[in-house]
């Protein structure tokens, strides 16, 4: 420490030096070069002097799969062996892992356990593949003594899958909240920002490439479904069980709830939960209410932020970029230097796929949503009469639903209405259905009320 | 995925099953049973279930140094062995990992090296320690082939160390921008809300446990320059080199700066800066303007969080509390998980100590803090007159340092005088201190000028 004003500088070099590795190098073959396979070569090639000063050995990517060999033969050099099989690749006796970055879930699973039978460790970025087909992939890796590494399948530019397996060991996980879908913040963000409705923000997000020409995944929430399911079994010691989260996009949204949520205090995300109960697990994926000064409620633009609680620890946090060509090759590569400093040794499966023994992952009973407690942010449309308020609020009061918050608004589209926002205390959604079922059935209620659930995450 | 509203439980179990670990329990002897060791104590015994369920292992506190044995018997077990000399526990056969948490850099120092020389394997949470003696303890490591990990010494909950270490490892790290000390994070966040000078805010945190009676290390930043010491070896493959980080603490703040910089959008945080460049390294500790609409800013309390910005996964944060006995456990405990799942193998050193193969970590220059490049928030107390803020104005111009904006508020404490902020552009300190010098040698100046630096962080 010094504190004076005057510079200090040490005598020595430059840089880092790169050590002469003392092993071969890992030899990996590429299935797909696309954007993130591309990237993944990039970055490769850029930092392979840091690389290998972290490493003590060379990471070389010997053989790559395309479609188009031509158009490859401009991405990667000469020493680059390109097949248009990718089965060449998977067969091939000098690979020692492959790097599966074609997506989807028929030919992808058909490559990776290929390669697991083939005894060659497997580097994924496939959270569809992982959520839907994990348990099987998952057995057949434990059984042929290999490692599938699944890094960039959640929030690429976080080592979350990291920190849950190995950072937070101590831990009993209370819940794991995420934004971990970039394309629907990005929306949000929009919508909230210039108050444009969901259609023109998807087109905006399409026309910059945040948001692909078909967007169902994205919006529908079931991309972020698929990274849940890898979270969840991560923190909790569960299979991956997609088909039990609970799914609700952001296509219904309507940019006023999410202005007249701005003026009560709150923003909107399209958030992923995974919570544990003493009678099991919630799992769920939906637009949410987090009041504005919330961390979560800063995560703005395309940006993706994972929380956790945990009994030791306490409420952590971890925010970074959810997509990108490098950011993707960042955890890509990390899953291939974590191979370096084991692979070849008795302790190649040094962490469990899901962070717990093979023998120690039980499914828990999923809580359906009629059991599950959140508020209730309410939008009524309502021809205001003296008696209006306080009948509506008798149902509430009936049901014995706290209401928190009342706002009486204007109607944003029609001049002989008002909107009547109601912000619940936590209540049992089956609960709040009846209420809500009672209150449609009042002739001053246009419509269906719009509800949105809004967490605390304290 | 399931969209419909009805209640879908699996078949299946209550909870997580511990396996019968294959291998015997990893006997840790612990130094110390203050705060940390304490809960370090107790975490392992309320989730012993967890951990072995993640491990496969079970972790065993075996003995325990203490000075007060009677107080030591109420807190652990009988099946602890309790002893009051701590050389005990790092001689004995039996022990495989030593936990020091005793603190200070005397006797600590000379337990860990013994424990090293004796072959066992090292956690501590022991900052100072490691900042301060850290070449000579990872090199005897090194050379006995065991383990001296430290994920406790660095924003405890946030497994931080790991993250650099394991999980950027595909990166060229350019900076690093932390809040680092949460007692002087409290400190600031109360004189920001509250209004109160930095004396009455130590007093409350002292009050209330956030402050230790001799408050130094905390507020005169050198709790953070230790923890940056630290987070740049990790980040640049450079040793420790505590003496080279220019320290600057809080207890000179002026709650007035605290709530103009608010008034101009910008929140005053202590940070821990290390940046490369081609030509070195910056290692600063000091109170910095950040945007109020930026993610650190929104860091308050006692709660600590880490940026890193790198070349592939771009601008990444990581939040969490800074301190804690629970906490900490949490970051000491996963060290042993870690420990757990490689030691008795080859594979001991499967990260190195500071992230980079031993003969890849290479010292840089530290850039002096006259070459360092920040804006600055100046306030300036005037007597104003016609021609003051021209005057003041071409004293920058001179010196072609472009100011940004500029307020000229009432002072809060002289009525007879104004104060005048500028704030600048990015400007080399040197250049910056010229202009300082000449504008405090103008009448209408009085006193020195308040200059603190500004970051942008992007």
């Amino acid at each position: 420490m010094y504190q004076d004003h005057h510079a200090s500088f040490a005598v020595s070099s430059h840089g880092n030096t790169v050590p002469s590795p003392s092993h071969a190098p890992l030899r990996v073959g590429l299935l797909g070069l696309g954007t993130v396979g591309a990237g993944t070569y990039t970055v490769l090639q850029r930092n392979a002097d840091v690389i290998a000063a972290r490493t003590g050995r060379r990471i070389e990517i010997a053989m790559v799969a395309v479609r188009n060999l031509a158009r490859a033969s401009v991405i990667v050099g000469p020493e680059v062996s390109l097949v248009d099989d990718p089965f060449q690749v998977v067969n091939h006796p000098d690979i020692d892992v492959v790097v599966e970055v074609i997506g989807g879930t028929t030919v992808a699973r058909d490559l990776v356990l290929q390669a697991i039978a083939n005894g060659k460790h497997v580097v994924t970025a496939n959270k569809a593949l992982l959520a839907v087909h994990g348990s099987e992939i998952f057995a057949a890796a434990q059984a042929q003594g290999v490692v599938v590494a699944y890094e960039g399948a959640v929030a690429v530019s976080i080592p979350i899958i990291k920190t849950l397996r190995e950072g937070l060991t101590a831990n009993r996980i209370e819940w794991v909240a995420g934004i971990i879908n970039g394309t629907t913040n990005y929306i949000l963000s929009e919508m909230r920002t210039k108050g444009v409705s969901f259609a023109d923000a998807l087109a905006d997000a399409q026309r910059l490439g945040y948001a692909e020409a078909d967007p169902t995944f994205d919006v529908e929430g079931i991309d972020a479904a698929h990274k849940l399911t890898l979270l969840a079994a991560n923190a909790f010691g569960v299979p991956v069980q997609f088909d039990k989260v609970y799914v609700q996009g952001i296509t219904a949204l309507d940019s006023v709830d999410i202005a007249f949520a701005e003026q009560l205090g709150y923003r909107v995300k399209l958030l992923g939960i995974a919570k544990r109960h003493d009678h099991g697990l919630e799992l769920r994926v939906h637009p949410t209410l987090v009041a504005a000064d919330h961390l979560l409620a800063q995560v703005n633009g395309s940006m993706n932020a994972v929380m956790v609680k945990s009994d030791a620890a306490g409420v952590t946090m971890y925010y970074g970029a959810g997509a990108g060509a490098e950011q993707t090759a960042s955890a890509v590569i990390a899953d291939l230097v974590d191979l370096c400093r084991t692979c070849g040794t008795a302790h190649r499966h040094r962490v469990p796929s899901l962070a717990f023994q093979p023998g120690a992952v039980v499914a828990l009973p999923v809580t359906g949503m009629a059991d599950v407690v959140t508020g209730f942010y309410l939008r009524l449309d309502v021809s205001l009469a003296a008696q209006t308020v306080p009948t509506l609020l008798s149902h509430f009061a009936q049901a014995h639903v706290p209401v928190q918050q009342l706002e009486v608004l204007e109607h944003p589209g029609d001049k002989a209405l008002n909107a009547i926002i109601f912000l619940t205390a936590p209540t049992q959604e089956r609960v709040l259905r009846g209420v809500l079922a009672g209150l449609e059935q009042l002739p001053m209620v246009r419509g269906a009320v719009k509800a949105i659930r809004i967490e605390a995450l304290a």
